[in-house]
């Protein structure tokens, strides 16, 4: 019998969510639960359409949410409220505050008996795996993450929200020079300036204060102060035309050293380029949704990350044929 | 208390793992055993010796043997004759019997509830890994393995076996051109011949006829005949000054597709440069002792390999720690 999944929230990531569904026939699609009005929403491959509190009534029918909501409002609250209810999977990727996060959703799954997989996506997540198993096969060495060429929805909407503008996009992108030091094994220390820059793509509206609006994107602190940026004003057109993906990416990399006196080199590379960030996102949900289900059939209650659940539980092949085919 | 470690062999891998385990604070060194006469042997770091006979005493000493033989005749015997004694660890690398060994070693670490994990290393191992993360979260994709450019021993010991050779050290190289065809998600079909290339550096003996050498290792079956094959006739000061090193390498990538009609295109690599081949496998065999030594004390008996394996137990450092950090 199929894994029967549930999808809460309709945003870029559910709808991703939606279609990566179709490309696991392990898996079928209870349908999408949402804070909007039910009738309002057109889903991608025909999946139901259910009001959000519906889901306390119909979780005896989902073995796992995969949960869509932001990381800065919805899942602090959804993620422990709903993992009383069903496993759940979630994307929650504000890192200083995921332990925080972890303890509330482990209270509220191990006393429901439920499994749920917390901060899945690409960082966290793939990226947290690169990290955990670089650093325990070179002890001695250095890790780095760079992110990037990729648009930061979060910097892009800082921008959006400046007086005068109409729209913009912001691109993050590691300084070459920088990265390649870290790959040649130099072990570079880095500023957040030499570490990557921002370009900005913003469109004006009508008689706005281009001046001003730069240099407001510029000193922005936390987004932009500390960075080197880029802003070019361009028309609505050719936003549209050149910048209407949510393409990212980035790479972990580790260097670190081996031998009598750490004579021999070695550096670990894991990169990803991906040309939409949500779609990739939620095919990495779906694997772990996978793998909450399996726990919770084994009885392995409470909040789990990436570094818990070991590869196999990802994938839907028997272990016989993983071991053939992929070891 | 520190976790006791055995080493069971003493080559090349062997030394590595003695001194990868002076990386890890939380490991101690039982000593090194040996098939050899353990009075003519000097360990690296001080590390006592012993006859290999000697495990089945000093079993209840040992946490976890970590075991340094061949693929070839070694480990096949080995490894399921020590799980009966001992939590142990393998590099056992031949591909395609893999399932068997798994199955072997399975029987006597049950029987014996003793914990072995098998085929740890980087190829199997980190990219056994690799290879299985990046299909789970793109069940839509084609994966492929480039080695090098890095020595391959086996290449090397082929060719000074061939009548007339002094010494020989056998480079494999991706191609160029296939390698970035991968990477720009192309998914080509690649025959052996178009994903490696093989260079040789070869000593001939004095009076020896290169002709013929050159003609008998660019048709050796299996090893070269289905590569293009560059020899280069060098001196041994030469060889021993510019190519005395065990380095390796390579990639996994896999690309893939999600959305609607596949239309978002994702590319995952990891890549590893390893100046000392040994060494890395060495340490990656010292991290997997870390885990046979906690799953065997949760009562997790038989054999495992990097599949089953959660991430977490590699590291030593404590798990809120590690969501702080790594997640």
């Amino acid at each position: 019998m199929a894994i029967r999944i549930g999808i809460y929230g309709y945003g870029n990531l559910g709808r991703g969510v939606e279609l990566a569904l179709q490309q696991n026939p392990d898996m079928s699609t209870v349908g999408v639960f949402t804070r909007r009005d039910p009738a309002t929403l057109q889903t991608l491959t025909g999946a139901p359409v259910y009001a959000a509190a519906e889901v306390e009534h119909m979780a005896k029918d989902i073995d796992v949410l995969i949960l869509c909501g932001g990381s800065s409002t919805d899942l602090p609250k959804q993620t422990p409220a709903l993992a009383s209810l069903c496993n759940v999977v979630d994307s929650f990727d504000t890192h200083a505050n995921i332990p925080a996060h972890v303890k509330n959703v482990d209270a509220a799954a191990k006393t429901a008996q439920k499994t749920a997989i917390v901060s899945v996506g690409w960082d966290p997540g793939m990226f947290s795996l690169a990290r955990a198993y670089a650093s325990a096969v070179l002890p001695d060495g250095k890790d780095y993450t760079f992110w990037g060429k990729g648009v930061s929805q979060g910097h892009s909407d800082a921008i959006r929200r400046i007086d005068g503008v109409a729209d913009a996009k912001q691109y993050t992108i590691p300084v070459e020079s920088a990265l390649q030091a870290v790959r040649n094994g130099e072990n570079p220390e880095l500023t957040t300036r030499q570490k990557h820059v921002r370009e900005c793509f913003v469109v004006a509206k009508d008689g706005a204060d281009k001046e001003k609006i730069e240099k407001q994107i510029k000193e922005m602190p936390n987004y932009f102060a500390d960075y080197d940026t880029t802003v070019h004003f361009i028309s609505q057109e050719e936003l549209n035309t050149n910048h209407s993906g949510l393409p990212h990416g980035g790479v972990v990399i580790r260097s670190g050293a081996t031998g009598k006196n750490g004579e021999h080199k070695h550096v670990i590379e894991y990169g990803l380029k991906l040309d939409s960030n949500a779609e990739f996102t939620a095919s990495v949900l779906v694997a772990y949704a996978r793998a909450a289900y399996r726990l919770n059939k084994e009885g392995a209650y409470g909040c789990k990350t990436v570094l818990d659940v070991p590869p196999i539980y990802l994938l839907k092949e028997n272990r016989e044929e993983l071991i053939a085919s992929l070891v």
